[in-house]
């Protein structure tokens, strides 16, 4: 069902104030750890991985360069495929770019909701990137991330 | 890594308009509907329709009343166990009453957020509780409604 947005309409000064609270809390406040396996890592011990660091998402890389990202969604999907879990590497099922969808640190909360609503995605990799051009992935922000704002700046 | 929450007291009467914002934001505002199965419904089938309808729980619903929630990270335990997805009904596999979370629509997007973030769960169901005292799921709330709340408020 769509959700009813009839509700933000009915006071415009309010969500100016709003708008600059969110505008001022960084990904760099609320981001979470990154939690890393290899191409090589076969998807069985990527589900382990899941479970043991208690994510939603894992992201492959190699050479401290981001290589790929791998959501509980994607493993659930290898699952069905009937194959020995253990014989296939991560990096056959992973989502690689420019398919990845990033951010950086200094992007607001608000920008950050909108790459994971419009992109359909739990949880977006926060980079830096690297002199030779590549992409390091030095944190995460997912929709636990965002929820958890919600309660912060209600308190 | 534990979010920095520093971000929020710097600015008292921004955050007083902000909690009464999103006080009125309630659940029958943002629910999303609720995606049913039975409990005889097996594994696979269950992980098919998670995929089919493009969600991240799924509530077992018998007579018109909630008994179960199964979530994408309980079936991907599931697939972990090597049975035979196809024979195992989500009866076996569901969380049941009185772990279940749940949520009516008179409350707030601050009450769902709360319970979403302290009990470690995608998704709440949104219930009505029938004349015989049973619950039944009317809706659903998830950390992607939530998330779409932060970039509603912030338009």
């Amino acid at each position: 069902a769509k959700p009813k947005v009839g509700y933000f309409l009915s006071n415009k000064k309010g969500n100016k104030d709003i708008l600059e609270k969110l505008s001022s809390i960084k990904l760099s406040d609320i981001k979470s750890l990154p939690v890393a396996v290899t191409e090589s890592t076969s998807v069985y011990d990527s589900i382990v991985t899941i479970f043991l660091e208690n994510v939603g998402t894992l992201f492959v890389v190699e050479n401290d360069t981001l290589k790929g990202v791998v959501s509980r969604k994607d493993l659930l999907k290898a699952t069905m495929s009937g194959g020995d879990l253990s014989t296939i590497p991560i990096g056959v099922i992973m989502t690689r770019f420019p398919k990845i969808v990033c951010c950086t640190e200094d992007e607001t909360v608000i920008n950050a909701a909108e790459k994971i609503i419009e992109n359909e995605v739990d949880c977006l990799p926060i980079v830096e990137i690297l002199s030779n051009g590549k992409m390091k992935a030095i944190g995460r922000v997912s929709k636990t991330n965002i929820t958890k704002v919600i309660l912060d700046i209600s308190r």
